[in-house]
């Protein structure tokens, strides 16, 4: 293989951190709480998979990384909102992510909304002030496909559809149909802001976007499987969390060995949707393989 | 005079109303509560001043209301989220608003926070996608100044000072700040972004934003005079609540007599911000004199 996957991970998330430090101010004034709050979040051991994953997107598409790093920060920062809201008392209600209290059990409720709030909010700065050669017809193209992941129709969405079901019978689709859009959106459209940015054909557009898609759905069901057999240390929240919860899970609909089967045919599909793209493919490739030995 | 503003302000709203109403989709589909939440505050009974400034400055500046609509529906859903988040019980811990159920009296705490987040989302959705003879370089603007108004740097950050002050003793420059923030950076906003969109010289642009922060602070002030004096039935919330949960307003720092000279004051001087415009900023005239006179 010769492509070092960890190596290649660890230099892209510095990339990430050092972009994200750059442009989110340090706290001060009366209102730094909020800020303290975004920051804590935004810095609290994340993986940046959706940056890395849109970094390489506008490599694969021909463009350059540099062009797509305003845009990488901001799906980060949209993926940090969501998982502060998510914590919620009245949502999820959970103390711990990564590892680390969450956010409103460091700053209260009050302010860990208003946080979500802020990040969400600056995210659409980050992507309109992206100056050099992008034209801004393109920036415009990428403020409607955050949009569209993030809001009603993708993320939030899926949120809601979450907790629609808790203590409901349902069955596999609606369960996918809520990780597509809860999870599967934003990655998704990681890869396609990547490669609209870095110049990519509607063709190379389509497959980046159906990668995504895939490799959302095999990492939504590696997670559930993880949810069910992974290592507390590890992992940074318990395992048997989700069962506890009554969470609707690909091992509780389909059994440990058929949800194994069903991420690897994801995996596959992933794949299949590169198979026109040349070595610089390669990390997205050892992105999805890995996938099916992640301990984490 | 010959101008009646009750007339306008009532054209203008249903004209607003129906551009929200056109816009943001009737609920279908599991995620539907959401909607259905985003819609219950959407069209709970606002004033839709923002909307009406933003289109009237447009006018002013020498453009049409037409070109101003889609960021003017942005103005009031970023509005109407603020209102909902606020009214949390986290935050304000509002039971009603304009005489109605606040949102998550009705709908409950989680989907109450996403219904914010779905309405602070699409209001860059309804800005981006403007179409027509508006450059993009134009939008993009637009989008940047609707962050900075709505972000930590302004709407968000008032909220954030207005948490840190509570149970506290505060000086006026403080609570002065804090609703230059927290209210008037929305206010003015509206009117820059109206003027942007109608084809404003830096000379206008800037003359209706200093409009909009003198309206704003003399809006609070009369809020503040209302909660003391006013009127529950025609307020639809309890005379004194601010004050019953030890808020720091300006009659409670300045009395009842100066609080009225200075909303006089600032009336005068968005007055003298308009001095250099033609008739056509006659409605913005006759708003900034309305609110020494308003009830409600």
């Amino acid at each position: 293989m010769g492509f070092d996957l960890k190596l290649y991970l660890a230099e892209r998330k510095q990339l990430v951190e050092d972009a994200l430090e750059d442009c989110f101010p340090v706290p001060s004034g009366l209102e730094k709480s909020v800020l303290e709050a975004a920051r804590y979040s935004l810095f609290a051991g994340g993986k940046r998979l959706r940056p890395i994953l849109c970094l390489a997107a506008a490599e694969v598409a021909g463009g350059s990384r540099e062009a797509a790093m305003p845009a990488a920060c901001a799906l980060e920062m949209i993926h940090t909102y969501s998982l502060i809201h998510d914590d919620l008392p009245a949502m999820d209600n959970d103390d711990f992510r990564r590892g680390k209290p969450t956010n409103h059990k460091v700053f209260g409720e009050a302010i860990a909304v208003l946080a979500g709030d802020a990040l969400l909010t600056e995210a659409f700065d980050f992507v309109s002030k992206m100056d050099g050669d992008i034209p801004p017809r393109k920036i415009l193209a990428v403020v409607a496909t955050l949009v569209r992941a993030s809001g009603y129709r993708g993320m939030i969405g899926g949120q809601v559809i979450d907790l629609e079901c808790e203590n409901r019978t349902v069955d596999l689709a609606t369960v996918e149909y809520m990780h597509i859009h809860k999870t599967g959106a934003l990655l998704s459209a990681s890869l396609e802001v990547g490669a609209l940015l870095g110049g990519g054909s509607d063709a190379q557009v389509s497959s980046l976007k159906r990668y995504g898609h895939h490799l959302g759905l095999a990492f939504q069901i590696t997670d559930d499987l993880l949810d069910v057999e992974g290592d507390a240390r590890e992992m940074g929240k318990k395992p048997g969390s989700d069962a506890a919860k009554n969470k609707k899970t690909y091992p509780a609909l389909l059994g440990i060995t058929r949800s194994r089967e069903a991420a690897r045919e994801h995996v596959d599909a992933a794949l299949q949707a590169l198979a026109a793209f040349d070595d610089r493919a390669e990390p997205l490739r050892a992105i999805a393989r890995y996938l099916l030995v992640r301990k984490a």
